[in-house]
């Protein structure tokens, strides 16, 4: 049998993590792995090492044979690569006139102003002068550059203009541009998932509720508790829209905030995303299946949700050096624990623990027990 | 961090599927397979090529990093690996003091009797006379070989003695023992599967139904319909039972037949089993991640099913040479195709179809239709 190859570049926990989906499917999975330490090195297929720079590490991530796809994990993709894609007749998914509104704040902004999607108020900064204008009309606001940004880096609240001097400067010289976002009063965080074929088929999961803790996400509950059937269809159709406007292929996380006059669009991701993991344990098709599906145009699976709640809790790393020893040290028999074998840093993700049950908040108090004993070890 | 590492000797589907499961928990796989075009070579984390024969491939199995455990995916492991195991210091599991009862029916069946555990009528088999007594009191009976025999080979129904002249030279000559079994008038087959630790712990999984085709296993639905409570009851305990009295660790697969008056044991495999694969989209926990639990003696694992019914309905080698042109016409987004990455050859298992659902009739005719579109393409 000949397995269809999917090249993906980035070998982080989401490239890991597409690796069982791929073997289920009998897919082969090539990627390219910043090194052989890297947490998706061992999982995958077939391992390239090299960074999506180095054109010699692309050549052998195309090389014969051939993948039917490349794709990303992150969307620090330079544009030569596709460039490079296209003159081997590899098709990228999804492709840079998608990506790079994942890319761009600033062109991500635009683009949902132009569709009529829910922005908060926001604009392109180039000086002192535009930055003060802004915070004169809005208040203290959330300055953030345009290409780079994630997990709460490369985003800093400012309400005068005196605090950005250096990201101005920068900017000025050639560093990545800055937009300015008005801070949005919201009540809680949702993100809503949707995959998309290169055919247009697409499918949402049930919308989730995601709790970030210093700009990381921290917890997802699926679905989001108390939304109303008709905020989620709306976020749901929200994520369709924009996958459809900007022929996005394979998976798109909306991230939105939900405030007191309805919605709005935080951020857009391309590829499978944290608000998602829940969907390996908790969804007939999980987000690494559908996006492996949707960038080879295959029919997409069921979004449907396995259980009443799931919730995700992230493991960051904390006082537990090998998390190994956590697989002793969690026995709560319903918790799905997730390691991505990388080394523990603080702060930094290095696992997940999923729960699914029929109490939301039992559900919810057993994640993030099950999380915090794989990060610290012992009792919660 | 460093991962444990579990070595498994065996290169098919089974040690395939332990893949995905060990990826999530961070625990290396570091498989033995027959070739480099095995089905567990390419997702395996770490494949070593060669024979459990071969005390070479053995020493690299389990060369420094060592193992945590060793453990197999079939049954035909020389005593000399235990032995290896030993003196390397790498605990084998399950051991040779459990597993030749699922290597040699004749063992199996002495045990179950002193266990005062449900046998058909059986009695090892030398001499034509030893044959035609048994035939003489129970009519048309199984013969079988002791040691060997698979998915109907090694199994044959003989009415007279002459019949099984051929084995009985064999057998003389130094071939396979056999023994023979009456034939059990059974109602359906079913299936129970147990995992345990070293330190003891038990769960099992909902007992199920299994269909066998010309002696392969072709559907499996989970929980076995219509099943008294009394009687599922009764076949869980028989597996925890066998699996305690013969210190078995790792999943543990008792096939067992309901007649009118009760069950009787059919077979024991000491392994993650087919009957078993519903659990990967089934159940909280997977039989591949639950033996890959047991045998590093870790907690094991919620066994709960996700829905009210799973149906697993087996590919075998039919009309489709390449099966990957499968995942495009199978159109039905609840079925999880599962394809083992083997050559098609006539009725060879080469995948599997799980279908999750609400009504028992409808999940498993869209299992039953979807493993058709995959084995013969086209519509069912």
């Amino acid at each position: 049998m000949t397995p269809p190859i999917v090249a993906v570049i980035g070998g982080g926990q989401l490239a890991r993590m597409m690796a069982p989906a791929a073997t289920a499917l009998g897919i082969t999975l090539r990627v390219l792995v910043e090194s052989d330490q890297a947490s998706a090195a061992e999982s995958s297929h077939e391992a390239v090492v090299g960074l999506p720079t180095d054109p010699d590490a692309i050549a052998r991530l195309l090389a014969v044979p051939r993948p039917d796809v490349v794709t990303w994990e992150h969307e620090h993709i330079p544009a030569e690569v596709f460039e490079v894609c296209e003159a081997a007749g590899v098709p990228a998914r999804p492709g840079l006139g998608a990506l790079r509104f994942a890319q761009d704040k600033i062109e991500m902004r635009a683009r949902m102003d132009e569709l009529g999607l829910p922005n908060p108020a926001w604009r392109p900064v180039a000086t002192m002068e535009d930055l003060d204008g802004f915070l004169a009309e809005h208040g203290p606001s959330v300055l953030k550059t345009a290409r780079g940004g994630y997990d709460g880096k490369g985003v800093r609240v400012v309400s005068e203009a005196s605090q950005a001097r250096d990201w101005l400067e920068s900017a000025a010289g050639g560093g990545p541009r800055l937009l300015v976002e008005a801070k949005v009063p919201f009540t809680r965080e949702l993100a809503a998932q949707v995959a998309r074929t290169p055919s247009g088929e697409t499918r949402t999961w049930p919308v989730v509720e995601s709790v970030q803790r210093d700009g990381v996400c921290s917890e997802v509950t699926a679905p989001a508790p108390g939304l109303s059937d008709e905020r989620a269809a709306q976020a749901r159709s929200i994520a369709e829209h924009v996958a459809a406007a900007l022929g996005v292929t394979g998976v798109l996380a909306v991230e939105l905030f939900e405030t007191e006059d309805g919605l709005l669009i935080n951020e857009l991701a391309m590829r499978p995303h944290n608000s998602g993991h829940w969907t390996i344990d908790g969804a007939v098709t999980s987000q690494f299946e559908q996006h492996l599906r949707a960038v080879l145009d295959l029919p997409l699976g069921d979004t449907s949700a396995l259980a009443p709640w799931t919730v995700m809790a992230n493991v960051l790393g904390g006082a537990r050096v090998n998390l190994a020893g956590s697989l002793a040290d969690v026995v709560d028999p319903g918790a799905k624990v997730h390691l991505y074998a990388k080394s523990v840093r603080p702060g930094r993700k290095v696992g997940h623990v999923t729960v699914t049950g029929a109490d939301a908040r039992q559900t919810y108090d057993r994640a993030v027990a099950a999380a915090a004993i794989v990060r610290d070890g012992g009792a919660a």
